[in-house]
């Protein structure tokens, strides 16, 4: 892996840059859409090279259970099986464990937890992630931490984050035995909202050295400014060379006010998540697609949005999918709302480039925050064609 | 509309022919995939155009109730709504009436019932039929019938059969007021299993004179060779320069038999509906993606398939996604089945063409209907690419 940041502009600590993965070109800042179990939801691996996803997120913990790694590796890996040209980032299954499962007990050499599934016991240690994130193939690797909830007293964050960083280093040293030097490894930030136990997450993870670094335990509850001021530090503390990870965060005000701290990354299962409940995504706000408004509008879901959805489809066509329960109406409001994302990342970077991204920052969270209900997207006659 | 149906062959009442309506050519015999609620199940147009669909059938129906036929007209029509460039059929609601509604009565003018969705009454008449239909844009309207059920009393199938020739009169009538010319109606031939009831209805429909001729009341559950009779009467009682639709069928080796008998028209919601059971089409038989034999197939679902689907994913990955519920598992089989029944079509017209149809409904049956399990589809390494 290879990273090429480029120069910050005085007025925001946004940057853009390039993540070069197995040969695969990346332009940070970057959104990584979520297949957990490979399969970004309702979306076909053509849909989402249409929406110019160029890296997605797969799911260590979920893959483990079904089909299993060893599948996916006789299969030819991760890529192959999901037919997806871009590059995979997976998760260390750290987080699932601790919220999914029913966990048995967190032991120095990793955690026993029931699958949620079928109950059967299983050990994970950061061993085993990383070699499970070896057999399916990802490309960036993540190591094997526990996600510090939200709140967390301090004596229980700090263990936790220092049991987060021998893992780390036990992590490292696994991965470094499997690698063949294509794939990289991101070590996670824990320690809570404690500045200080971040900082010293940030420096022991530094220490032991990784391609790229998460701030993890974020996203999890705390309050906004709490959050920010996390993101902060990590930005001071990690260095400049090196991608930073921003997991799960978020509604798309979240990322511009992440990128404008440092960040290079972003996963969020929100653009399917919505889709599923009718949630349309736009730079200019969010809507419910079920809402009345909507039942005769023949405009598309935004008239900005060049996705094929919005091309073909109007909102009157959509919301009925919703009222009468038709599949295909989540699959193409899934369609629309990742495109949507990755549009925000494309003005994102053009921004970051041409040395204009806090007023564009500003500009697009008020369009974005603004209380209007979005206007009906075009006159109510009938399109053309 | 105009048909033009070629020459038949010494070996088979089979026969190809051109359907023309509203400017579009539609080579037949023809299968049309079921859009019930205005959209095929889990596909967008732009996947049912790439299949090669020509014409799609749509529910009188489930349209009436939701969204309404007037929001459709407002829209600019249902092929604007479905965003769908080939052209459309859509029944005439009789048959959901009688088996969907809580039906309340049976009038000389038509059916009062209540909606199976919020149970609020609705009087449906062949006028109200026509003036939906023609809301709607129908490219082919049915005429509104009293679909007989199986098995049923002489007496009742007749009382039924002389409604629905009535009721065809009405049709016809109304719908040349609203017509412009360019949609077509089509009168359905009742009677249940008796052979001279069937022929009185269709000779009852002829003298009122449609652009086609749709066999109604079978694939409701009786035998094969009941069936197969009453579609040879109505082969012999239908103008030859007419096409002829069997309505609701069928397996892939129903169409065979049906075509072999002169039926030029089809739809089923099988291929669709299997897919999200996990059944698979092929022209050498279905089978169940779910079944463990397929875990580590690398792979297609049929080696022989053009599909986008074949192309790109593997059984192993297909079984993986309905293992796991993923909607992208009913999606990609629906995208293949459909493939399938409009690839045997193809196979179906350049038979009759080339004079060898009995040859190949005969090997083609023997293929679907083989008593052995489908091999696996690919040797046991990983496909290339």
């Amino acid at each position: 892996m290879q990273f090429r940041a480029r120069e910050r502009s005085p007025s925001t600590r946004g940057r853009t840059g390039t993540l070069r993965l197995a040969g695969r070109d990346i332009e940070t800042p970057a959104f990584m859409p979520v297949g957990t179990r490979a399969s970004v939801k309702t979306l076909s691996s053509w849909d989402l090279e249409e929406s110019g996803a160029r890296i997605v997120l797969a799911n260590t913990y979920h893959l483990y259970l079904r089909p299993g790694q060893e599948t996916i590796r006789r299969l030819g890996g991760l890529h192959r099986f999901m037919d997806w040209s871009g590059a995979i980032l997976t998760d260390s299954g750290g987080y699932q464990v601790f919220s999914l499962a029913e966990l048995r007990a967190v032991l120095p050499d990793g955690v026993r937890f029931r699958s949620h599934l079928d109950g059967s016991e299983h050990f994970f240690t950061p061993e085993l992630s990383m070699e499970v994130q070896h057999a399916l193939g990802s490309d960036v690797a993540m190591a094997f931490d526990i996600c510090t909830p939200y709140p967390c007293a301090r004596d229980e964050a700090r263990r936790q984050m220092e049991r987060t960083s021998a893992w780390a280093e036990r992590s490292r040293a696994r991965f470094r035995e499997l690698s063949d030097g294509r794939a990289a490894l991101f070590g996670i930030v824990q320690g809570g909202v404690h500045p200080d136990l971040r900082s010293e997450s940030a420096a022991r993870l530094v220490s032991i050295g990784f391609e790229g670094y998460a701030l993890g335990g974020l996203a999890v509850g705390e309050p906004a400014p709490v959050r920010w001021e996390m993101v902060e530090r990590g930005d001071a503390d990690l260095p400049e060379e090196r991608p930073r990870y921003l997991m799960g965060v978020g509604q798309p005000e979240d990322i511009l006010e992440a990128v404008h701290r440092g960040c290079d990354l972003f996963d969020c299962v929100l653009p399917t998540r919505g889709a599923r409940h009718g949630t349309v995504y736009t730079l200019a706000g969010r809507f419910s697609i079920k809402a009345r408004i909507h039942a005769e509008d023949p405009g598309p879901l935004d008239p900005d949005c060049d996705c094929r959805v919005c091309g073909r489809c109007s909102r009157a066509y959509l919301r009925h999918l919703f009222q009468v329960g038709e599949p295909l109406g989540p699959r193409l409001v899934s369609h629309h709302n990742v495109r949507t994302y990755l549009r925000l990342m494309e003005k994102i970077r053009a921004a970051l480039r041409e040395g204009r991204y806090d007023a564009f920052r500003r500009r697009t969270r008020d369009a974005l925050l603004g209380t209007e209900p979005p206007a009906p997207a075009a006159p109510e006659t009938p399109k053309e064609g």
